[in-house]
């Protein structure tokens, strides 16, 4: 079994999930009525959001460096982030530590090609859909990435930021929501889509949708993380 | 600002209940944006209470060692476990590690001493109820511990497992726990009460009772884990 750290508290949330998924998947993937062994390091999330707003990579990544010497120090065999806006840095980050972390973007489009997804679309914060960490990627597996116009991002973010996070779930917001995908899917004709947020699968799920396959990143994150973590 | 390291995973959600509990008091105390940054080692509970069930107190402890280890090699300041059952060998896992462990039991108790409180019921689990553990503590600190009869020990231990872990809430058990904390202060004259374990707060509380102080013992860790964390 390997040791597992995970770098939370980005929001805390979604660190919550996290924690919940693992086990879930664990006792899922071993079918025993054991528990897994990890490490979380609960982070500030305040300075992580500070250097991203003032677009300060260097800094964001001196600061999560030290977060993950610290799991490096307990001996972990690899590490994780527990949020998608931080793998802005994810490259950068990863080149100054001593462990392997696991991308949540990159297993999301590993996901995403292995499904011969060609066109995907992404929802998510602004920073997430806007900063281009996901088009990066993409590329490199041939995908290619689109997100909705100015107008639906702003009103993507905004429900994410003061709805979703909230746990607040309204049918007028979902059945919006659902529209951005279409309109989506009716100018690039997308095959699959990303939920590039946590608590964007509390509001969209496949059922909602007939021909997009829907991407959950938290989920396909974990899921890679527990199959590494019971590798021998 | 103090390093802590939180020995998780014992009962999952009361190790959620801990991080949501520790990243409110921090904010309320440091009256601040920031997070609290801390570290969780969640381990596998069913071989806590495996060695619980067997009685095997020197396995336990050298379990529990090991995975305070972890923390200690990740440089923490001191640390806690996140449920009262493995309190049961607190004094001997104390004396194998190389950090101060905060006692969710020593700081009920204190809370108890230090609000004139002599007589005190406890409800938790069966195990937490007779294994003497905080009844030893107390003692120490002249407070004399009472506790149900069998049959409503039988009664909360149900109700705890069956129920309360699954957070159903249901009125007829309200009311019946509250009618065996009222037959134990007709019986001891109680002036306090222990809720000694993380799920009895849903469902009792200060508002159930005139005269008997309700003492939440995760609630009084959390107090007690947070003013060491942003002590100089």
């Amino acid at each position: 079994m390997k040791k597992f750290g995970l770098i939370g508290g980005i929001g805390p949330e979604s660190t919550i999930e996290y924690y919940q998924q693992i086990i879930k998947k664990f006792k899922e993937l071993t079918n025993s009525n054991s528990y897994p062994d990890f490490l979380i390091q609960s982070i500030d999330m305040s300075k992580v959001l500070e250097h991203v707003s003032n677009q300060d990579e260097s800094s964001l990544v001196e600061f999560l460096a030290k977060k993950i010497k610290i799991i490096e120090n307990a001996k972990v065999d690899f590490g994780a982030m527990a949020s998608n806006t931080p793998h802005i840095i994810f490259d950068k980050l990863s080149k100054q530590v001593n462990i392997p972390l696991v991308s949540i973007v990159e297993e999301t489009c590993k996901i995403a090609k292995s499904k011969e997804l060609k066109t995907i679309g992404l929802l998510g914060t602004i920073s997430t859909m806007t900063n281009g960490f996901y088009q990066n990627v993409a590329k490199k597996h041939g995908i290619h990435i689109v997100i909705p116009t100015k107008n639906q991002m702003d009103y993507v973010h905004d429900k994410y930021i003061n709805e979703l996070l909230y746990r607040n779930i309204q049918q007028e917001t979902k059945n919006k929501l659902i529209s951005i995908v279409h309109d989506l899917s009716k100018k690039h004709a997308i095959k699959g889509l990303i939920l590039g947020g946590t608590e964007l699968p509390l509001i969209l799920n496949q059922d909602d949708f007939e021909n997009i396959e829907i991407l959950d990143s938290t989920k396909i994150h974990v899921d890679t993380i527990v199959r590494m973590m019971i590798s021998e």
